[in-house]
């Protein structure tokens, strides 16, 4: 198991300056976010033959590149399709997916180039807002979502798999696979197709109350990347804003808030137990989105809670 | 403290049968569906002078009518207006407006009609997807709805108020207020017009870590109707399924159900010593949602469960 | 195991109301506040030749008497002998003392009389402020109140001995012996006359955190009388208010209240096994100092809820 | 769901008592004890024609028999096989089996004869001592018991298939199959057949941490009978008793004990909604082994406690 | 947040010793006892002129004074006022708080000689045994209390303010303001004079069942210094001796102790969370007080337990 | 307190390397495996003059011998003495009692020659699948084992005392001492010989439910050795498999597993208050089981995690 990092959280430092910094804390692998916007890729570039002296940037720092991340306009194959993306392109619906479609596989090929077996992502869903099935109408609507999915997806994996790469999908509300139950479901959805698995994060698994060592457990063959990231269901303000609070990260009343490796409700140890038994062996990627602390602040801790508790090998045999 | 019961559940049984059997249970009030489609009353016909003979009828059975509810219609006021709400009303969204709109105020005048005091309901919500506040211009979308909802729903408060009747908005999850916090900040939106206030369900909290007893205790003075309804987190399901569970109610493997009152999470006990605390002295409205047992054994097991915790009447001085 | 009730919470009712609505709903047993002040006695009229008038009245409802109860003169024995207790004696502290002791005597002379075993009351406490051992020159005080009650109160029990009635000191918060402990310490310190033992009461063990159970296991033969008292840690108040809220027993906010058996947190079944496992198999005594509900509602729900778990014999052998 | 009880508690009472007594109290089953010593049949009796007027004894109190149960001889099937079964019967261990098996053979015969569909019994385990694994080769001793099981009990499954009768094994500790991966393990080594299956017993699963719905719901199909038993870990004696004390059943100290319906915990709403889920409408048949109240005690305290908590039927569909 | 130390567990060192060790250890700051007794100053010295050779012993250890204490004599100002508090100065009640309040002036004075900004003490309690509301008298004692207080610390305050000193009151058993309630009632004594806000200290409320990060929520403008300082409540003596154990702090039966930083019940993180969430950014000062381990086992363990929980500073602004 | 190891985990290693290996990770004292087939001792060889060049062999690491195990040969006093111990000794009952006597007392004379003033083991049980007492018969066999036990190691424990050495129960299921309770019987059973005492090791208690800190204080006296390892109840595997899996433990569904130390449910922080407390200031002797991960993971995994628990001193006095 190697430790890494989401560089996106850096957007406005210079990768060099990331890479120097995470690589001196001993992170060992970065994780780089791929949509347009990120200043720590161009794709683009990389298609056109940049890769060879992008992979020397990296592994000049004694890093490795464990995944490419697009999360925001993976997104736009399934959607949310309305206003609420215009951020990452703005058209019609139709529009829309075709754009979200082509730059996954842009992404892919990236990846390829770069000698990257993961690409990380959104599935994105029709309608969330059908998830609560009331009124009755809306179990009808979530269930068409899964065929949307293997429609406009499996041909995507397709694409995948001619390139030799795989596709983890966060598990994350608001995506048509949101818990344990839904991941199965999209996995039959699309036959089993080998190129989708899931990028494990605990943190949207511990605020649902479902527990992430049932995930692994369940679901270890599939996973293909992971996130080093914590959750708190903040104590003293749970019993009035509850377990699904809108309005700002930041405000302080949040009955729920992500957190730095260590200081949520994630239990690590149960963690890296689990992921040691189903075999999984790649990179923890650590990503912030803690509203209270600094980045720093939370990039240090997290590598200072993690490296303890990394198992460097199983056990061979029964000896006593 | 009276125990009534929403007579929806039953809305393929005569208005009569109904009556006869929940007051011979013991029930004391009725929760009248005012909804097209609920055969338990035609407010149309009721506006046309029927109001007399409707009351009759009921009050011959020992009962009165402790509140009109129009969950369905009133939802159209703000949302959702795309296809899911086909079935309450076929239209363009400003025509689904309109006739929601319209549609509360015959509640209103019905409820004058038959001197009921309160109309239950649902505000609905222009975009409950928006809850999960990511992409950040989610935050925004949210905040909207509750402009929107004090220009919408602040003229019908007008009209509630000209006939004397309260609007109780059922907290919960798709609502523009959902938890403690909206709540209160949709009190606030409208600048505190007394006709809003809340018809109190727990169940709708518990699912959400929400402590029933806070929202009483914060929220007392503006509860006008109760329901009594259960909800569990499922305990051997929890750890896959989640608190956020799409599917089928009936479906065995859900993490979170409505129950009957008294085999859930709600501590019952707790609730009715808050209710008696803040001075809430009017019904407590049994609803039936629990997908295991039939409805005769939810409306048996409720009134048994709930009889004995009927507390008459507060200390009135510390005696010792 | 018999349900009885200490009718002082009636004490403005005439004793034959609440002998007539007590014995009506079942209870069978009466303990009677022997202080002056008190409606439903009057010892000096005991010991003048009423006692057999007495006990008939009682009687004639199918009751008898479990105990006299004297908490409020028995501690003005050991104090606070300052302004506080002016309502029970206003004097010097020495005249308290004496005061004290001599309605302490009458009252065995009055249960020796109406022939009712046990005399009810608390120890008192010369100094109840030093519990907190800090300064450290509280550790010595605290210590030598067990002097002084082995001083005093000893040689009230060589009376009570004399008179074959036993004392039942109910373990309590400003008392000498308010815990286990204590309690142990205090048999010692009186060279474990057997004239001394106690009032078990279950709502002052909860609220320190300590085991009714427990209490039971360790002191069962020292237990000649107990209340029925239910307490609760207010959930929504404790994180403020915390265990020890001074102010008025009804304001809304406190962490801690005595409540109605069945509504606080006393484990009742645990306690009913307890008390059969150590052959306690007297009198349990309804005390009702619940702040939110009426005296009516507790006294009836109280019975409700104590019948079902009288358990009639133990088991005479293992028949498996 | 009947509530039903195993009469053999009272073995120290005529059949006809026990019947009175039982019916009086509105049980609506009775489970027989049909090894040698039991006082309520004679099983040699009934195959030779005594079986018609045995059931008019038992129908003339509008009971039925739920099941015959073998617990003590159908044990000597696989073992214990050593002195401690020498009160069954006396002999070399392979005595002892062929007597066993015989026994079951005569059960299932008369179970036939009186138109019961379950024969109760345990296992019987060859080494249940090995159950620690350690040293290792406890491991292997422990897997060949099913190896044995299998052989043994294959045959004898043949023979109640021929008689149309099943096998309702008690899942309980010294047991082969003692949890639910052991009662699957043993489903599949004598390969599904359909004889084969539980006498659910809840008491014996929480004990060991195991939540009795998991397996309802794990099992449910295999559920051909159940038993109301109640177990409690004793929480002031459980951190020096542990969960595994030895020493006679009514010693106050032990850690664990079996307890009356309702006063242990298990969470019986819980186990009803499973019940009802998996479509289990038989018999829940409510045995006393509880070491603190008398039988009495135990059975009028049992069904005051379920029959609240029937469920007459399950929800026909979603109405809402 | 800095890392100081409260000095007086090394009375016995010369000052010098015990700033050579804590600085060495890393501890940034100081908080050093100024009552009479205390060798590691002599406020009246200070005021004669030593003030600036004083604070240079300090500053060339690398450290500062983050405040003076006087707990002992600033007690005296309310009470207790009996012989308790002889140690500290033997005299009429009228004396007692004369002295203590000319203590807490000099103090004053020698803390702005010293540029320190904070008093640290305890405000007393005229009589803390009334605290339990039995019997109702006591209410009205307590309540007189707060009247008491501003009047006598109300003066004191203002000359505080001429100074430009705070006072930093310890909640605290034995104490006017012990618990959030009583806190927030002793600042509207005072009209909210600024000059009075809080030392707060963790250790205290735990045991109370007070939640320390609502204190912080709620008082946070007013934390004026903070002790480092745990508690336990210790599992296995609670259900015998309680939450109020009295006797010696270092007897082994107690059920609650005080405990070095990170081996007790406070929620280190939560509470490093809350304060930075309020924007506490002085001295979190160690006090150790554990009576089980040694005080430089104390004094190391509790630096290596915090250092790694300082949050440098909080989020800027939500990047993602 | 010193963190030892108990080396048999690399007994495929060779005695120097695993020395040298610990010795560098900063372990201060080793515990050899004394039984036939350990390669890092042979006791014949020690008895015929080895010893002091033993001792040196481990001295030169800078370790010291915290004693000799001898768990599998030890048992073989009172058994299991059947085939189950054939890899110990092949032989008949009687065989194997006088095998594991002697061989016992050669272990007791090669700790004298090392001196090495402790021996652990396992008193062993004559048949612990008795433990569950039922049948009945059960219960007088487990009695019967204290009988066995004072008649066979009664004379063993007088050996020991002529040597000068103390033998140490390691507390275990499948011994006749496994819980609190009969390791307090077992004490009684030899009238308290004082060379009669344990091997404290949480992990068999915590599986139990008993508190080892309750061990602790009861049974502190007796406490000659102590193991550091940790134990798992395993939460996602709990509600199938319970705490009493059988099957290889290496699979992954167990219930139960050890662990390596702070890696599991052994609350140490409390462990190491409570032997300070009793005055335990020996060794703690690392035991790897873990089945997860490797064993070098877990040796240096261990020593992390006590070294910053281990207490140097207790305070002297109160200094407050």
């Amino acid at each position: 198991m190697k430790i890494g990092i989401f560089t996106v959280l850096f957007n406005d430092w210079s990768l060099d300056k990331v890479l120097k910094y995470v690589s001196g804390l001993g992170y060992e692998a970065v994780e780089i976010a791929a949509w347009k916007g990120s200043n720590h890729i161009d794709i683009e570039k990389i298609l056109k033959g940049g890769a060879t002296e992008y992979k020397k940037t990296i592994e000049k720092h004694g890093l490795f590149i464990s995944g490419l991340s697009n999360h925001l306009e993976s997104q736009l194959v399934l959607g949310p399709l309305d206003s609420s993306t215009d951020e990452q392109y703005k058209g019609t619906p139709e529009e829309k997916v075709k754009y979200g479609t082509e730059r996954m596989k842009k992404t892919v090929e990236a990846a390829a180039a770069l000698d990257v077996p993961v690409v990380n992502g959104f599935t994105g869903a029709p309608n969330w807002g059908a998830w609560y099935i009331f009124p009755a109408s809306y179990e009808k609507i979530f269930e068409e979502g899964f065929e949307l999915f293997a429609e406009r997806w499996g041909e995507i994996f397709d694409f995948f798999a001619s390139h030799g790469i795989k596709f983890a999908h966060e598990v994350h509300p608001q995506e048509q696979a949101y818990n344990i139950e839904t991941a199965e479901q999209a996995i039959k959805a699309v036959d089993g197709k080998k190129e989708f698995g899931f990028n494990f994060d605990p943190s949207h698994l511990v605020w649902q109350g479902i527990d992430p060592v049932v995930f692994i457990k369940r679901l270890g063959e599939r996973i293909y990347h992971a996130h080093a990231k914590d959750a708190e269901l903040v104590k003293e303000n749970l019993p009035v804003s509850g377990r699904m609070p809108t309005g700002a990260w930041m405000r302080p009343g949040r009955g729920f808030r992500f957190r730095t490796v260590g200081w949520g409700d994630v239990e690590w140890k149960r963690v890296m137990t689990a992921l040691l038994e189903v075999g999984y062996d790649y990179v923890l990627s650590y990503e912030h989105e803690d509203p209270v602390m600094s980045r720093e602040d939370g990039v240090e801790k997290c590598i200072a809670h993690l490296k303890p508790l990394v198992i460097k090998a199983p056990l061979e045999q029964v000896w006593w």
